[in-house]
């Protein structure tokens, strides 16, 4: 069984866009930079979005978090957007979600300039991706891909299975891995709550995502020997034993998967930590992108 | 075993939308205008060009037919397009592929404005149609939803096999039968040419859509009893016998599977006619919404 290790690929990511930028400033180019926009002070959203900040300041990036209060209109927030459009020195930007009731999420994932929308959550963005044009691609399948492809796990005419059809994960995966691309051209099948027979599904996959956030959903008498299983949930349950009084799931019951598997990714440390590294690695490009 | 009939499905549309177009008139509004450009005289495409523009007449739609020589330029054809864009009696309008090779189609398709991309092909409709936003949907995804929601063909939970994965059939069937909507939230597998064990795969399904362009491909050893079928390709096979020379296959071997099937498009008079039929909806709808 080989551990598709997020922690340790992530590292290698940063290692590598640390010296893209280290490479632009000896040249005399900018740094790449980042903003976030978050609205109130949701403490998970706080602790992500800190954690981008300072993955940004580790590669050498520019970063600004502008954070605005709970209760700031539709339209101040569509203000903040208008500015960073603008922007010259801002090459990317982020809206950290779920966005306060009153604001219409989607009309604010809309007005992102698609050339800055470095979470690829633009419209135009998920529209370049079905069509196997160049985009930014989401940042957690974009990590999904890069994980397959570092530990080149073969996935040509393979069978996968991903259970979930969201709109940042599910949706995306089963569209990546079905084209022509590196760790695609698999034959691939959604999976969800409406899915009739689901253990008859992926008894014969060979790749699983799992992506639907039950903890401990897939268990180890629904997966064949030799499967690759990519658990992409992450929830945070009770445990007084822990310090901090919870522990993390994923959606995969590693203890009895991981014994049938050939690859499979840990939580934490498996898809979780790829995903920062990729909204670096969008940033970047979209950083590249204007230089000509 | 029922016929999914596409020529009385779609005149049954027409009749709808002719409504709507006297009801309009009858209430002093616009007609719906449909505008379509072809470059050069290629023979089919100005077969299915002119078709469209005499469905437009007969539903009661003004439209206009732009014909541009073969060797007009790119600059020249985008000028096209941005006057169409600019013209507010225009509702709606479509660029006929293929383009001539000098021309770069993504390009072309990028220029147009979505909210007259009644053909459903720019990115950002692309985009809102896989995160479920209301948007034009693709003709001849659009007419096979329709012909299933029509026939109230089961979905939901069903094991869906598309076979190809097309930007304009495969992909986007993929995605709406898999999404929570009429004719949707079945389980889907995208197939393609690298695909292994087709037949395994089709053998489970419950509904397969045929989108792969290759005359009489899916035969009757490959389906289960009661199986529905949606026939996608159209291919011309030269045939002496015909006053034409030439005879319509489809991708399934209609003899051997409408034996089992509980539901089959014919070819010709399935899918096809439904295309057309989408089109003039969408229009219909571009030119609603600016009601306002």
């Amino acid at each position: 069984m080989i551990l598709l290790d997020g922690k340790k690929t992530s590292g290698d990511l940063k290692k590598e866009i640390a010296a893209s930028v280290a490479d632009r400033i000896s040249q005399g180019k900018k740094a790449p930079h980042l903003a976030a926009i978050l609205v109130g002070t949701d403490g998970a959203s706080m602790t992500y979005v800190n954690a981008k900040v300072k993955a940004c300041q580790r590669v050498g990036f520019d970063s600004t978090l502008i954070n605005m209060p709970a209760d700031s209109s539709e339209e101040k927030l569509l203000q903040e957007i208008d500015q960073l459009n603008r922007r010259k020195d801002i090459d990317g930007f982020i809206v950290q979600l779920p966005l306060p009731a009153h604001i219409d999420e989607q009309k604010i994932l809309m007005a992102v300039d698609p050339e800055k929308d470095v979470d690829g959550f633009h419209p135009v963005n998920v529209g370049k991706m079905a069509l196997n044009l160049p985009c930014f691609l989401p940042a957690t399948p974009f990590g999904i891909m890069e994980l397959l492809e570092r530990y080149q796990v073969p996935t040509s005419g393979k069978q996968v299975v991903v259970i979930g059809r969201s709109h940042i994960v599910g949706r995306p995966m089963s569209i990546l891995m079905s084209q022509q691309r590196p760790a695609g051209n698999a034959t691939v099948t959604v999976a969800h709550s409406r899915t009739q027979n689901l253990k008859a599904l992926t008894l014969q996959a060979d790749i699983i995502v799992a992506a639907l956030g039950i903890p401990g959903f897939l268990t180890g008498d629904m997966v064949k020997e030799g499967v690759t299983v990519v658990d992409v949930g992450i929830t945070r349950l009770e445990d007084p034993s822990k310090k901090s009084g919870y522990r993390l799931s994923g959606d995969v019951h590693f203890e009895s998967v991981s014994k049938k598997s050939s690859h499979i990714t840990p939580v934490p440390g498996g898809v979780g930590p790829m995903t920062i590294a990729m909204l670096m690695k969008n940033t970047l490009l979209a950083c590249k992108r204007k230089d000509g």
